[in-house]
């Protein structure tokens, strides 16, 4: 099947917007302007087959999740996701019934947020299959939701539950983008970020750089009430070598929820809105943000700086 | 290295421009919204070691060309670059040296057209290096020039000149963004394609697709028109079993030349205004649009359809 053989099949599982003035098939994808009061959210993510997904892993499932991937970091921001682009590395004789697979994952997962995929690229990546999503969304103007921004004092909140999430979670989870709005539409979120990396690998990154102007600060966080994944229990019993729970939960990477700071006055106004809108989805306060630099964990043997990072490539 | 040390390294090479918002760094990039009266422009393209650069490239080529390709889709759409992302897989123990070059490359072409570079991605891709960009840009709304568009009369011109890119021109070509611009703001122009898989393979895209309302046509080449790089003679030269210089012209890939067609009442005019602006980068013209399907050449042999297409992943 040559390159063009593959892109018309493949054209039909587009889907399509109000947005789009023209799809894939030109140089470039032409779109309609953000309405006037909006900015520009842009984000690109990569899976790669034997780190992000198997070579078994169900097609439907692996083009879901490269989209569902950059979908969080838009929620991350408040924002709403509009338009993609696709680039598949295939490998020589690949499945052409495996890339149609992935390409229906992508279009469910798309046509579940309004988000029409616009064009894309297929390339030889000789070794193994490679997906790269580049994803635009909106957001009113001035009211992204930032990394930085968190407050010495304030309350420090996680989406969903931690942990585990090697064993389904990393590639069915749903993208908290109704939940992202919410929160950047309550006006009370001074700080947030999508935990992909780990708890551990990702909340130093609302804890300031370092910068001139950006002091680093702290956090503790109340090891009892970090929700654990069932998944993370399950496996913990699973041998002697594995992890134990709250290990997981902290340094599992691909939990995909959302990480944020309040103000302290505001908590208890943001957990209660919290309950009415999204009765099915929990919601915990795991501790808060400190003028001493550092994570510590505070259980029954104390307080503890926290070592061990989440997830990071390369290391 | 690890992939937050790695990040920090390249994140000073990062160029940002008035319309950025925030930059790489958050979980997305915020980005102002195109001025009014204005539509957005989004293409993906990706760059692979050993297919579109070698081992042994100097960097800076390698990044230059990933960004210049997607550069060379905004000009055949006659829009304006503004913003993009850039996707790296890396195999494990790559030279970070190599990175920062890749990122001095992007950097110096990104700068040269005011594109901003606004985030990013590194992961891990064992066996061979790979470079994702995604490209914004603008375009006057309902201005941009598309591949469909020709129709049976019109004049078929092409600038710069054809054949050989692989003797340098493939790293190193200009992509051809103000003379896109100037293209579209004559408002002669009625379709227009960035020759990237060889006139051969991208001819057939202005020759429309046989879809409902879109009627297939055709076209007539004059031989002697076509505009030989001096590569591709001199490659035609340096064995027995390499192409002859008109048919490197024709199917060769990585022109990155602007192909387009315009009524013929129009085609002096063209000439002659290209002339003025461009005195520096040839323009000819080197057929027509014809009813009849099909690529047709006209040599001193007569009229011979043409066979072989450009370049073709996969084949």
């Amino acid at each position: 099947m040559t390159e063009f053989e593959l892109i018309s099949r493949l054209k039909p599982l587009l889907p399509r917007t109000p947005l789009v003035v023209h799809g894939a098939g030109d140089d470039c994808a032409v779109l309609s302007a953000p309405l006037p009061g909006n900015e520009l959210l842009f984000k690109t993510d990569a899976v790669v087959e034997g780190f992000h997904f198997l070579a078994d892993t169900e097609p439907e499932r692996v083009g879901r999740k490269a989209l569902a991937r950059c979908l969080s970091d838009i929620a991350a921001m408040g924002g709403t996701p509009t338009a993609a682009v696709v680039t598949l590395g295939l490998p020589p004789g690949y499945n052409p019934d495996r890339v149609e697979g992935i390409y229906r994952g992508l279009r469910a997962l798309a046509e579940a947020h309004d988000v029409a995929i616009v064009g894309g690229e297929t390339t030889t990546n000789p070794d193994r299959l490679l997906i790269s999503i580049s994803l635009l969304g909106t957001v009113a103007a001035g009211r992204a939701v930032l990394r930085t921004g968190a407050r010495p004092g304030d309350a420090l909140f996680v989406t969903g539950e931690l942990g585990g999430s090697i064993h389904g979670h990393h590639l069915d989870f749903e993208p908290r983008l109704r939940e992202g709005r919410w929160l950047a539409g309550s006006g009370m979120i001074h700080s947030m970020i999508d935990v992909s990396d780990g708890l551990a690998g990702d909340l130093p990154h609302l804890l300031g750089s370092g910068a001139p102007g950006e002091p680093v600060i702290g956090a503790e966080l109340l090891k009892s009430a970090i929700p654990i994944r069932r998944a993370a229990r399950l496996g913990a019993r699973s041998s002697d070598s594995a992890k134990p729970p709250i290990v997981a939960a902290l340094t599992d990477g691909e939990d995909f929820e959302l990480l944020f700071t309040v103000a302290p006055r505001d908590a208890v106004d943001i957990l209660d809105g919290w309950r009415s809108a999204f009765p099915d989805v929990p919601l915990a306060c795991i501790g808060k943000i400190t003028d001493r630099p550092g994570i510590w964990l505070c259980g029954e043997d104390g307080m503890r700086p926290m070592i061990g990072k989440g997830y990071e490539h390369f290391r």
